[in-house]
């Protein structure tokens, strides 16, 4: 047999992942949302894998989210539950939900009439029941109908379908991205939107089931929104620099890193890394001040200033740190879902060895197999 | 058989490639390359197939650039002369260099001792002759060292080292990123700061075969450096909005897109694709000013203003176009390299029809084959 892997024999970038700090995180999420009666539906697109969804659904997950169609087809072998919390727009995208395995009982999110048109044809292809959360825009103006009025014309048409169910309504409210302790009066207004919508739900004859909502950002004040029900974390299974930045998790919390190599320190004042933006991202601190696209674990002030596709430039100016060429450093990206995205594996530590690796399974999408492979 | 594939047949987003534009920008480049009698060496990064570094061979191309070992890996497919543009920094990185299929003649390119003393001793074991470009830092500021006695000395160390060659010295002119038509004084500074250089090594016995350098950005002025021996653009084989809005290539020589359809129109001022972080990148324009991170190829005027991870928002208050929810669009990424990465394969177009597929083979690196895999 061989010997156990350390770190200095993986090829770097890698994305690594501290297990036991995943399932801190997962049983921190799953105490939160059952001492709160919420149900937990966590969003895969953090970590597109069906192992660690398994994960989640031993954590206190009632069934898991997703937002593409592949994501759902992977985790249809983990969870008969899934909401795919996006709207089914186009005849392949509304075909492929119509498809999933039979185990699983489908529920998508929508905002138009189109989108009923389009998935109502799929699932009466199909001779299918689907479930459908009508969208409100509560602020983040993205998805979602900004008019109640016109959310109870969408759940009207849904109950109307013959093979769709009016299942609930659902808000992202990803908006609320500043520090958690300064969160109130967004959620407060979150409430205010909800209880009204609720109401005027009821009032028409259409009580939503399920009021879906709560990101990340918002995971540990989700309960002073008391009209959800039911919540979407993602990131929380491996948070990252933004997360910590905004105090929804501490920085030890953060179990998702890019481990990278120090490959040159010729330029003064700084030292280049091997993961520049297609192993990290490019994204921004959101929520608050931040620099940088990542800061490296064990010394948070020193950060990931300028990127290229596969060069990362830290900036030494202010730090007293002379790393050397060769030296193995592990950065916490910004934005933990873009950086597994980049990444074909993933690699589970155990008291900081690498123990385990795990294909991250529903990265892809689709493939157009009506166009002939060359 | 089946029937040939349209556009609508395609699941959104996907990366599609307008191959007759391909061919277009190719044969450009080796047009002027040849009358320029510069050595043309893309640069894999951009497109990470084999099948598309063929067609790059075909065109005039004498070898190929990578940045990483498994790029170097896939490309070995269709050619034996491939330069790592990437410092061979620790035991892992260099001993897949060495181990790259024995009909390959690898060069690297490097800054450091350190650098040396991986390769060295990952050829030595190999038993094996790897070549060496001591890379040159001008005004990049990333890799490269800034002084021409340090090269020198890195040069000695290269010629003393038994199965290293020193092959050449090698720049990024990747700090050259303005406009086309405002780059003269930058070029200037170039040939003076590598003639100088030249003439050191030639006066210390170590006279470059090679000068190695040149940038899709700088692409159709290399021949105002007369140093430069060999040119390396990775972006000109698609371009994108970057090179079209510096003057580098006209904005229908823009070969990839990624073809993405409109899911909701609900929120005013703006309709909302499917493409988003994970397909197109969150690259900002550079070198000239510009909003958004791509635009729309039929409207250049339509830019995608904001995202999320698997939403484009096109901003369309400024605009008289009123998409309609299930419209296909196709947009040029701010910086194709990128959204190629973020992709597991690419559907090329003739006509405008799509006729063949291909997987993006070199996007991943190798696995981790020493931890278990779950």
């Amino acid at each position: 047999m061989t010997t156990m892997a350390t770190l200095q024999d993986l090829r770097t970038p890698s994305l690594i992942v501290d297990l036991d700090v995943v399932e801190a995180n997962l049983e921190r999420g799953a105490r939160y949302a059952a001492a709160h009666g919420l149900a937990l539906r966590p969003h895969v697109k953090t970590h597109k894998s069906p192992l660690l969804g398994a994960m989640q659904l031993a954590h206190g997950a009632t069934g898991l989210t997703c937002a593409t169609t592949y994501e759902a087809t992977v985790m249809s072998a983990v969870t008969d539950d899934v909401l795919i919390a996006y709207p089914p727009v186009g005849r392949v995208r509304a075909e492929a939900i119509a498809a999933l395995p039979s185990t699983v009982r489908p529920i998508v999110a929508l905002d138009s009439e189109d989108a009923i048109r389009d998935i109502a044809q799929a699932a009466a292809n199909a001779r299918r029941t689907i479930g459908v959360y009508v969208e409100l825009d509560v602020g983040m103006l993205r998805v979602g109908v900004p008019d109640v009025t016109d959310a109870l014309a969408l759940a009207a048409s849904v109950d109307r379908a013959r093979w769709l169910e009016f299942a609930g309504i659902t808000v992202y409210p990803g908006h609320i991205r500043e520090a958690v302790d300064e969160q109130t009066a967004a959620l407060q207004a979150l409430e205010t939107a909800l209880a009204d919508a609720i109401e005027r739900f009821r009032a028409a004859g259409l009580p939503p089931r399920v009021v879906s909502g709560g990101s990340t950002p918002t995971i540990w004040r989700t309960h002073e929104v008391p009209s959800i029900t039911e919540m979407r974390p993602g990131t929380y299974i491996f948070n990252d620099r933004t997360t910590a930045g905004i105090g929804a998790c501490a920085w030890e919390d953060c179990a998702a890193t890019v481990l990278a190599t120090v490959i040159s320190t010729s330029v003064p004042g700084q030292a280049v890394i091997d993961a520049g933006t297609k192993s990290l991202g490019r994204e921004p601190m959101r929520g608050v001040a931040g620099e940088g696209f990542g800061a490296l674990r064990a010394r948070p002030d020193v950060m990931v200033t300028r990127m290229s596709e596969e060069h990362g430039i830290l900036d030494l100016r202010d730090s007293d740190w002379q790393p050397a060429v060769g030296e193995q450093v592990r950065v916490v990206p910004n934005h933990i879902c873009i950086a597994v995205h980049l990444h074909d594996e993933a690699i589970g530590l155990r008291g900081g060895a690498p123990v385990e690796r795990w294909p991250i399974s529903a990265r892809g999408r689709e493939p157009a197999l009506r166009v002939p492979m060359r």
